[in-house]
């Protein structure tokens, strides 16, 4: 503790163990991860956090990282933006969590004094934004680093499950703000998802909390469209043969949806979106896209419609965290498939092949699968 | 009186003039119009009214139709979807108005009874819609026939001023509704607007009404610039030489505007609006567009921002009317031009060569200028 | 046919049975009713339909009425304002509906045309209002007059159900728009209702659309309170020792909720609502109250509260028919006595004893439960 | 310097006069105020900034303070909220501010990181609100710590001036927040606005940031009214007679104001608010309540109103600012008089006696008036 005091000022030291290194998945550029020794995180700033990972899990952008989508993303970076954990240490500007407190950590860090944040746009935060997994050491690990942590973490509820908790890091805010309130869901209304992979099947579950009549599931892939007809869809449809749109027209006799939720990231699917959007509808772009799309407007023009595009805030976590306590929302139903976090590199196999292995959201707990 | 009663069952009559043709500017095919002899058009349906025009001017959207860009609108139809008048006779279904009342034509028709309508979206009545001067006889004419009444005129206010008046049947609602609402222009925020021809100045004057700190004015005439100083604009930024877009980062610190309106309806000027928008901001479309766009979603879609499109639906012009009233608003500075009815092949000469004869709102007046 | 034309010259006739009389439900005077003969009503207005009813229910304000509270009520009224039924014959002026449809009946009557009706605002529509079964003849008769035809009607769905759509006449329409709209109940939101009678379930049964976190159900009758949670509330609060504000209170750490709703129209029920509001919550009025209440500005003035009043607007009622038609809303829960129409006298015995024989809504079935 | 970093761990030093006292308006029970010598504040927490202050002013909560309405102010007390200063010393967890940087104090402390500042509630911030001058010492002085600087500090813009920007400390966004903004006063809207003090004068100013069409104010005083016509009332109500309520109505036709503002704080006021507001209106309470007032719930229950109340959270402060910049806006209007800081005595003995002194906001310049 000494030592901790002395090397540590600007922190109120927890009981650290006495290694210095964790276990940590390391990208070493496009196709190459390894699950290898790295040093533990320590306090850098006096809103800083560390927190020791007792639940994380591999989103799709780990994924699109591997593949070197990201170039910001360097050799030798941990990647993982989602995690459950305890806190072991907090910088001295830290009020808001406790060592000893388990806590959701964000995707998202929020200094919540920029301009940004104070507008409630933390994905814009000016110190922070999404910046875990990606230009800072991510949750894939034993212990990381939380800046601004008063900002990005929330309170674990006593009664919570960390595998349901864990769906709070990104997924479920992320279907819900991008998805959901930017496509401004009403009761009544027919929405259209395209998408049915895990953020798309997080809009589903989301979407529920505002009693639309008809969620229309689009997606290639049956499996996952059985998926979301489990998880509320009211029509499947499989895109394959190219008419999906014509077949949401048919449905709609013509007048579209009232909401086209686009969760995947391509031109194509984006294309439905517009395609079936009624007059006076929305398009909510939920997709990482890496290429322009054709907008018609010369279609679209005079049909009010409005089209929104959003990188997640996590401003509704505290708001998600009270609906799933009372029971409305189960999101450890995204969860196919469990690991020990030692088993990292297999759990990201599985991931990997998500088609092939029926895979939603792979999580990885310390310990191993309980 | 017995006679009109017998021929018109279903209207109230007022004593029309015995003649039954009136002088109208009728369309022949693209590039031919003329101002001929038609007859009076009559009471169809009980909720018609047929109004005595006194004032009329000529829209952007006329001169489409004499290009032959709107393939609805055939050989014979009367041009016009704007005017003031004063009601000569009502089918029996029309309440709100009466033989003698002075009206402000709306260029949207509304049944108010159908599902968009109730909506308030004038724009896509199943009854109406925009139909004047394009699939029925329009108002550059002596009479119009108005279908759904009751939902498509205003009382014209004791103390108004025609040229001011007739502003409300078009242009300052689409600003107001497709720019100003739509792109939810708020105290202090920067606002740009793509376009400085007539309805871009609409936008120019309505957006004032939410006190923006600042008004960028994009236009490629410096005449129609000067104009828009004039109308309250802050920063003049002439779009010849390409870097419009890099002005206004420039200006913003590279922030970008809290609100880009897209006032010309072609790729470029959409470009600009989608370069310099905020992370955070709104594109708001009120341009006709007779092209897709390219849209950067591979830049926009985590921005956070969003896109509108709108056919003016009037819903606010009574809340126009009370601001125009309150002289907060004066709408007459956007007519350039004024001449008799009779003269209207004229009018629509100078209108054609808006850019050379610094046209805006080019009014006719019935018996002249005054 | 020949006939009813010359004799009705503003309508559409359809056949009618030669009958001209008709049973119906009359007020003569307070503690005054009867089921008697009645002359059948007719077409007065172009915008008039006769509807035949086949159900309809009663309303607590039918009580009201019949207590002598609403002297605006005359000697000799039909009452009731709810009803489903199938149209008879229409004025010239109605256009949305036609004879043999089958219809539901909205208590308010919206012309569409006048200024409160274009702004969503039909309770206070200068030609209609809540006017049904109060100022002109009403629902519990075998057949009304419904002016305003095209904004009081709404289409009967193929697979409706009379039972469940008869509440979308009034109470679910009311329930939604001036407790669950006007509270703003959100997602994860914790809900006080204050009374359990039929308005009050009304309300809880809505706001289950936006899937708030807790709802409180307050009353003094336990059988009301067990319904309740039948119906989805999350705890019960019996508030006849006079601690109910205590125990939300206590339920909420001393937080308050987030949206109190008066469903009742007393003081001492208010008062509970102004009681546990949250900071930054809201109240949302029900109750049609008699007497003024004591509010605690001194105690809210800095609490960042609202408080909200309004007379059913029915503008929802589409979107609720939608709900209603998804199945995502089970109105005929709301049921709790059936009777033929004949038997109306019986029925009122019921629905003015509510308390001892545990009726809510009382239906009133042309021929009969079935 | 090492003094002072030994005895100020957590914050970055400023080269401090050696002087360790300063003046202070204090308070000493009611009725009781002296400009006397007090320590200087020293940093107590990470979060806190000291500041100098340049400009102050006088508050109507000061005066209520010194009669001793307000008991948990207790003797000893430096009083004030509002202020323009530099920063002499800022603790380690500031991020925002730095020695040397001018700044504008605002009345309301924000941590930014409790759930109520989270959801843009400053006023109930959990360690904050309104604590300075009232639980905390306050502005009236030559320095003041800041709790919770980065939450309750905003940058002075370069090309600021003092007089006008303190109005920014509270005036202004009291006015805007708790009258315009809960007020949803719109383009067109009728607004009434009972009490020309300082602060409805503030409401008066912002609330044409949306045009409305008129504003009729409402004093006892006509020197205030005459005022109140120079800064944009459209229409002057003394209501001396007991008959403001009576004229409001004759001038709006019977219709009554879209929106009522209650900017005294008593019963009588807040009755001619509830008499005129119109169906479908809002009335928007800033007024500081001492008693409860008697809502007419049995008028208004069915009139589709809002009430709301609010303690300003100054989250709309940097929108102010940016309208203040631009030009729009000219809040130095509200300064009536100027005083050295050392004449603060003089100067509470003016604003004490407002009416006969024509006093709106009476500023305190440090080095006298310029």
């Amino acid at each position: 503790m000494t030592t901790a005091e002395i090397e540590l000022p600007t922190s109120r030291a927890a009981t650290l163990s006495t290694s210095t290194t964790m276990k940590a998945l390391v990208y070493h550029g496009p196709d190459k991860r390894a699950w290898e020794e790295k040093p533990r995180p320590a306090i850098q700033d006096p809103g800083d956090a560390i927190v020791r990972i007792t639940t994380s899990t591999i989103c799709g952008t780990d994924l699109h990282i591997l593949k070197g989508d990201l170039p910001a993303v360097t050799d030798g970076r941990i990647l993982g933006h989602e995690g459950i954990g305890v806190v072991e240490q907090v910088g001295t500007g830290v009020s808001e969590f406790h060592v000893g407190d388990k806590v959701i950590i964000s995707c998202v860090t929020a200094c919540l004094k920029c301009d940004f944040c104070k507008r409630g746009m933390y994905s814009h935060c000016r110190h922070g934004g999404w910046i875990l997994g990606y230009t800072i050491d991510g949750t894939q690990a034993e212990y990381v680093r939380i800046p601004q942590a008063d900002g990005s973490l929330h309170n674990f509820p006593a009664d919570g499950d960390e595998e349901a908790m864990v769906m709070l890091s990104d997924i479920l805010p992320t279907g819900f703000e991008c998805g959901v309130l930017n496509g401004q869901v009403k009761p009544g209304d027919t929405v259209a998802i395209v998408g049915a992979g895990p953020v798309g099947l997080a809009v589903l579950l989301t979407a529920q909390f505002y009693s639309p009549a008809a969620i229309f599931m689009i997606d290639l892939d049956d499996k996952r469209l059985a998926v979301a007809k489990k998880f509320g869809a009211t029509t499947l449809i499989n895109s394959a043969d190219g008419n999906a749109a014509e077949q949401v027209m048919k449905l709609t006799e013509g007048a579209g949806v009232d909401v086209a939720i686009e969760a995947v990231g391509i031109p194509a699917t984006f294309d439905i979106c517009q395609t079936v959007v009624a007059a006076g509808g929305r398009i909510a772009n939920v997709g990482v896209h890496g290429k322009p799309v054709e907008l018609h407007l010369e279609k679209l023009w005079d049909r009010n419609i409005s089209l929104t595009t959003r990188l997640v805030d996590t401003v509704t976590t505290p708001m998600l965290l009270k609906v799933v306590r009372s029971g409305k929302l189960q999101p450890s139903k995204l969860v196919s498939h469990r690991f020990a976090t030692d088993d990292i590199m297999k759990a990201y196999d599985t991931f990997e092949n998500a088609a092939k292995e029926g895979a939603l959201k792979v999580v990885l707990l310390n310990g191993g699968p309980r």
